[in-house]
């Protein structure tokens, strides 16, 4: 049950596959040096190894208890909290200015993975923070920014997202919460639902994001403003000063990350919560798709992170568990049953899946580096483009695939995985919010083709498929049947995603709703076809790295593997659905509501 | 969170897919009739629906408790007990001779189907009665019959199967429990784990199947034994008398089925528990494999069924949670996201796989119900094989399946999915153990290609292809679109399965572990496409009745969309699997041990 960075594979996908040495050379990315992101690496790798993954048993188990209006986080959180925070590991990625580290994403992102598969009901937190600073950062006034920034970019203070109540979760044009201008600001009531870590013993204050309505905005998303309401209004000297009217009435009980305390929270039971506008009335739905992006990558990354946990756990298991003869050999002694065939399958799946995903997630958030930092504006625009267009798969597949992954890493175990002690089934309950929150995986494909491939007739996509085809061909052209077989297989992968993009890019037009049923399919078949080009581009590089005796060996072989893996097994059933994403428009509105 | 017996569907299937008329026709089954069938499906869904479906959180909240050595079962639980077994529901498949009803397994597993959908919990000890029972009438003396099968029939008392040990899972061989002569009996040490119901409040006695080793056995599973060791033994009056020296030692934490006790079990520890020799020394595991099918099919069974009660939730909520509107329509009210595609296309895919599960299980079941009684000794073995065949496919499709259709239940929910009290997460919770025990599904997928399809060359696997083409040449030559579409996929999917039957066939003598490499992806394949054949062939019965003006229009059109969905949407990422199967064996074994 203990979690071990993968540095090595980390390493190769921030190197070889996102390029992590073209967005060191971007102007402010100049001190990611290879030696800084090394160090930061290694250590990060300490610290989520040797002190937040002993406490994600412990974390599940106690939970986060509401007493007397007071939310103790489980034994042991409060003081990595303050480690964590005190070593700096908060500010990697945010505004020097605010005391940030201005680190690139791409850096912030693999150390994320770290922090939520050592402890994904600790990493939680982590991630509200850092939206509710990319909001204030991007929408603040200069005195909001002062006052709330370098608090919470240290760590010290925390930020929340309040947006959902209950009749207004994925539909956010129903929220009911209302905020009354007040002099200078607005006093805020009214009860919000699914808020996490909205009350916690982890710092002194708590920075509350919140979506309201003032009294005579327009019905509908464009009546919704954002305010920021402190759980202490900060006094003269920026410290924690006044207690405002908020509080947590109760917490949910949940399926998974029960370190995490997910709160009902009530403002203004005392006549309002004072609250500050963000930016301008009328405009805080606008402000929260900024952050979209990192935050969706960040929810992807999870996906990827609880996967590699449970790969690690259930690889350990494999390789000491002792059951039954190996197939292979007329030996009648038993064998670990990592001798054994479909064990093996099932390892090679999960572990090649991760490495798509890795691959993947880095070469996102590296685009958002380029998109911020790029100075060639036009070449920074395309940037953004595609990165728009794979953050839903990001967020979707990759949480998919957590649950699938965790799910095969309770089944390596046989019946120990059933057992609470073991941990893997842990994994599997943590990863099961992660296709629901930061909008669900069938928003983010109706995000992907009634939004992204809509909007440009799928050509950020086909951009994708030109470059695929390429590597393809440069594969089919290297020498050894591993690239000739990824070659041949990516090819198809390209050719099926051309005609599933233009498909859907014409269909979105002339019958969204048979383009959208067919969304979850086709973002699918996109996440994976994307991610075993990816494999496949390093499985070329790979092979020039071996023929020019650079690297280790085993580790670059295994790479090809991976690879050929990938493209031989897990590839075809999702190209594949193709069919199924032009044909579920045929029969999905056949039946009637009552009918179901 | 109730759960209604779908016996619309249940009727159709059993009549319209499994041949009940035939059935009922075999001798020893005429007492099967139409009215009797549905009566006894009438009282068993209002027991299910109104008495154990209630029951189904609380048990979950509960659990079951060890006290002092008692296990408390939870509260409600001893009581509806009691009102099952008084209104004879245990006894229903059992033999006349020790007060059994002598009904199919056919209307069995129907009704089973109901107990384990109501709930998962209470419905598990129902199934290792009915091992014990088993393997008890085919192997035990005519003493050890009139001693236990007239009380463990009538659900009086329960039966256990005491297999596991801690270093002896999926591998009996390892086993290390000793059993000693001493007399008319032997004196049974040692310690068994994962030990279902293995003590409880709801009887007042307990019968544990042991298996064990004799002194001078030879080492392997030629030297196990199997003994009934019962809790209390038996008096001269055949009532519970002197305690045995065995106890449960503790009980497993586990993920779900938090009402069924799992206990560690300790025989012994007084100097030897009373265990009677069940048949010959040393033939322990045959004995286990006489009641391997029916176990099996129960356990898919359990599948279908968890999946029937995560649909009815979902549907239940989607079509009352109103949120966003309408992507098909210009009205800006939000509507119930039933309306939503991407819902409905979840919607469907539960729907179309728990049919074509119930379909392939009904039909499984009807096959151990013609094999045991058909006059024809010739047709009754041909049978047999089918059922061998079908049910390792039975029993891993169905669990996995299980699990997925139970996660897309909590996905559906959105946010409320991940909360426990809306009892969504506790299905799929509760699944996760259904790919595990009764054989892990990998075993099952091992048994299917090394020993089933091994046997024979493919040959009862070859026979079903046949049937299935007929259906296609029948469907192609029907009118109307929809069967049409049926027709060309069903003709596709026999072609895939025939190539992936000899390929398996083949390879399996050739180099096993290659085939073993792609196992679990054949089964998957050829689940999918029997199911597949089984809708398709309903929806040509379904033509006939509508064009003949047999029934409701309206449910049996329901039943070609839901063909029709399946054979364009769910089949072809099955079929896209007979590539992986073949290719698995390229890469499997390419890493070392140490690199994963």
């Amino acid at each position: 049950m203990t979690y071990t960075a993968p540095l090595a594979d980390m390493r190769f996908a921030l190197r070889e596959v996102a390029g992590l040495a073209r967005i060191a050379s971007l102007p402010g990315y100049e001190h990611a040096t290879d030696d800084t992101v090394d160090a930061v690496l290694e250590e990060a790798a300490k610290l989520a190894g040797n002190g937040l993954a002993p406490l994600n048993r412990e974390g599940d188990k106690a939970g986060a208890k509401l007493e007397n209006g007071v939310v103790r986080t489980a034994p042991g959180f409060a003081g990595i909290y303050k480690e964590f925070v005190d070593g700096g590991w908060n500010s990697l990625p945010f505004d020097p200015e605010y005391g940030g580290q201005g680190m690139p994403w791409l850096l912030a992102a693999t150390v994320q993975e770290m922090w939520q598969a050592a402890n994904m009901g600790f990493g939680l937190v982590l991630l509200l923070n850092q939206g509710a600073i990319d909001a204030i950062h991007h929408h603040g006034s200069p005195e909001q920014k002062a006052a709330y920034l370098p608090k919470m970019i240290s760590g010290e203070w925390t930020g929340t997202m309040n947006l959902t109540e209950p009749q207004a979760g994925s539909d956010l044009a129903q929220l009911k919460c209302r905020a009354v201008r007040q002099g200078d600001h607005y006093l805020v009531t009214g009860q919000k639902i699914f808020i996490t870590c909205g009350e916690h013993d982890l710092t002194e204050n708590i920075v509350h994001l919140v979506l309201a309505r003032t009294p005579e905005a327009p019905a509908g998303v464009r009546g919704i403003s954002l305010f920021i309401v402190p759980k202490f209004l900060p006094d003269n000297e920026g410290k924690p000063g006044k207690r405002n009217d908020l509080r947590c009435v109760s917490l949910e009980h949940k399926l998974g990350i029960h370190a995490s305390p997910t709160c009902v929270m009530s403002f203004g039971d005392d006549g309002g919560a004072v609250g500050h506008l963000v930016g301008e009335e009328g405009r805080g739905l606008s402000y929260m798709f900024t952050m979209m992006n990192n935050a969706r990558l960040s929810v992807g990354i999870q996906g990827l992170a609880i996967a590699e946990r449970s790969y690690q756990q259930a690889a350990a298991f494999a390789r000491q568990r002792v059951q039954s003869k190996d197939d292979g050999s007329p030996e009648p002694k038993p064998v670990a049953i990592v001798h054994h065939a479909d064990v093996r399958r099932m390892l090679m799946s999960m572990r090649a899946q991760i490495e798509a995903m890795r691959a993947l997630g880095y070469y996102t958030a590296a685009g958002i580096d380029g998109a911020l930092r790029n100075p060639d504006r036009d070449a920074a625009r395309k940037l953004q483009d595609r990165v728009d267009l794979l953050i839903p798969i990001v967020k979707a597949w990759f949480t998919d695939l957590g649950n699938e992954i965790a799910s095969t890493g309770v089944q390596i175990h046989g019946g120990m995985g059933f057992i609470e002690e073991t941990g893997a089934a842990q994994h599997l309950r943590d990863a099961r919010i992660l296709p629901i929150y930061e909008g669900t995986n069938g928003i983010q494909a109706r995000d992907l083709v009634g939004r992204k491939v809509t909007k440009d007739g799928g050509e950020a996509m086909l951009a994708l498929v030109a470059e695929m085809r390429a590597s393809a061909s440069e594969l089919k052209r290297a020498p050894g049947d591993d690239l000739a077989a990824i070659g041949t297989a990516l090819g198809q992968a390209a050719d099926v995603l051309e005609d599933a993009t233009r498909w859907t890019a014409h269909s979105a037009k002339s019958d969204l709703v048979k383009a959208l049923a067919g969304s979850m399919p086709f973002l699918r078949l996109a996440g994976t076809a994307l991610g075993g080009w990816l494999l496949a581009k390093s499985a070329l590089t790979v092979r020039q790295r071996l023929d020019a005796g650079d690297g280790d060996p085993a580790f670059l072989e295994a790479k090809i593997v991976t690879a050929r893996f990938y493209a031989e097994v897990i590839l075809p059933p999702a190209l594949a659905l193709v069919g199924p994403l032009k044909a579920a428009g045929h029969t999905v509105f056949a039946l009637k509501d009552e009918q179901f």
